[in-house]
């Protein structure tokens, strides 16, 4: 598999350990070191701790929004990939929104596997049902 | 000076090419091939050509906002830069308003200069006056 699949991968991962409250994968998901992340809204969080506190929050909250990964892309340099997707954000009687995301990942020295270094997610002014359509159609 | 440093500067090279509407640095700033640019409430825009043509199109625009960068921090992976700043979005009437910006950078194999390959920007919940107070502090 290319680096490309293969760090498509560890987006899916990512979204999969978000999506069924997985903090250990989470945990494993995220590099060691100078780590950042910045959910909506939010300010910058850095740091591994710092940010490994804020997914345990999220992932323990009863009311965190289901998501959903769509459009993944990823553009690979060297060891470091920079993903970009469209988060499906489904709340409970709020409809789904769109946001951006940013994810950019490492395999550091001596390793095959990919890690994030940093996520960037923020609100996209798209329609939700658009980005349905598009992901039904075959891909060329 | 340090990878940290210098793309530090390359960081502060971005914020002055965008406040002082100037085309030609912001054409260079940009590298070659799969750029992703993600403008506040924007989809993704993919690759260079469709990247600077949404540039061109901001800094053309007489209406475009005046921005200035705080609180820049860099971590440096390798030939890979990710740098995590603040905007401060000034409208005419509308006050300022804080944006969290994720900034990438490589260095090309064979260069030793930092060139974009992905920006992504949206709002930030923070008080542009706390900002302001942080960074008058003096730094440890």
């Amino acid at each position: 598999m290319s680096d490309r699949e293969t760090v498509l991968f560890a987006n899916i991962a990512f979204y999969t350990a978000f999506a069924t409250r997985d903090v250990k994968a989470m945990e494993h998901l995220w590099a060691d070191g100078d780590v950042v992340c910045i959910h909506p809204g939010w300010p910058p969080l850095q740091g591994r701790e710092a940010v490994l506190a804020s997914w345990r929050s999220i992932l323990a909250n009863p009311n965190a929004p289901n998501i959903s990964c769509r459009g993944a892309i990823a553009n690979v340099h060297g060891t470091t990939a920079v993903v970009t997707c469209m988060e499906m954000i489904a709340s409970q009687g709020e409809g789904t929104q769109v946001l951006a995301a940013t994810n950019v990942f490492i395999k550091p020295p001596g390793t095959k596997e990919w890690r994030m270094i940093h996520h960037h997610a923020g609100p996209a002014h798209i329609d939700p049902e658009k980005i349905e359509e598009e992901e039904s159609q075959p891909m060329n």
